[in-house]
């Protein structure tokens, strides 16, 4: 079994997908982590945001049916749900050795905040890493979809965040490519309308060489 | 029906009590209330934090009787409330002229996780400044008083904050002091052990220039 360390030297791999509600995110990543179960045996931790703690259901249920608040005060019902659940799953996880897959994390509170709404992304972004006390993910996989397809995926009732409209989508979209673009090396972005399969041997093929022991004299 | 202007400049007057459960804020708040409304016929909005709000009171519930969180998510649950409370509650009250009394502010977050706890005062200043977009109040009266008598004064089941034990609360009440003394222009640090009666005459010297016209020539 390989401990990788990532940016703050936490044993553990911890990844993250992200992109619009129906773009294919959990089928991915259950197939990713059974993937890393069965042929690496790696113990993975499969969690989400919002939501991931007793804490953070209650407050997803605020932020998606509760009373409604600005800008401002939704950013810190976001942040205070990761501050929670960076200290309470995450870090432990990442701690004992584990892969730990999140659906969804601080980017999606960059992308629709600081892309769909009127808060300042500096500032958003300052309060995000303040919040999880600098943990960004070794890779994150973006399933990046055109809003229009993505709205034919979408079942059951809508929540206020997908009754904000097909403008909000596309910037959001547009935000989230925006992340992608800044940050190269931590990003992958793929295309969400590609079959399940080839999305899930490209994600696989990302991940291996995340686990495989480093060589003496591979520096690269 | 004077509109006194704050340092953001809304109509209104801002209030705020602070000090230990135990110390009389409730008292003093209802009484400097009650002389608002009847000898001044000023609206006076009545508030508290946490729980303030809907939202607020759901929190404090999740802070004071919910599973064990970390000091920094501890924070953004009080700040998620204040941005909520001072959006909807405050700020509108003000804005309408009103005289806004809360029960703890800000301060407080300051005084017991900064004084009491393990986060750095500025990174917890700059978290709750963000939170409030910089409203503070003209006036905080603080009601100081030796943290022995005040557990006397305590009924009722000990809360988790209570319960931190006699070493958090005489470290709260230094950082309670130490923010008065670094910003006397706003604080007034009244003796919580004289009588009530002494204590709301002179609560009530101070706020009475605050409601009064500014003659002209008068610059003091």
């Amino acid at each position: 079994m390989t401990s990788l360390r990532g940016v703050t030297a936490i044993p553990g791999l911890f990844l993250s997908f992200e992109g619009g509600d129906g773009a294919g995110k959990t089928t991915q990543l259950a197939r990713l982590a059974q993937w890393l179960e069965q042929e690496h045996g790696r113990e993975v931790v499969r969690t989400r945001e919002p939501g991931g703690t007793t804490l953070g259901r209650t407050l997803r249920e605020l932020v998606l049916h509760g009373e409604d608040v600005d800008a401002r005060t939704e950013a810190l019902l976001y942040a205070t749900d990761r501050a929670h659940h960076v200290a309470s799953v995450i870090r432990p996880a990442l701690e004992r050795g584990a892969v730990v897959i999140t659906d969804r994390y601080l980017d999606s509170s960059l992308a629709y905040q600081a892309g769909g709404r009127e808060l300042g992304m500096s500032e958003l972004r300052d309060l995000q890493m303040w919040a999880v006390r600098g943990l960004l993910p070794r890779m994150t996989f973006l399933l990046d979809l055109d809003p229009a397809l993505l709205a034919q995926r979408l079942t059951g009732e809508p929540d206020r965040l997908e009754r904000a409209g097909a403008e909000f989508h596309r910037r959001t979209r547009g935000a989230f490519l925006d992340l992608a673009g800044a940050e190269p090396e931590r990003w992958r972005v793929l295309d969400a309308a590609a079959p399940i399969e080839d999305i899930s041997a490209r994600i696989r093929a990302e991940v291996e060489p995340l686990l495989a022991p480093v060589a003496e004299g591979d520096a690269s």
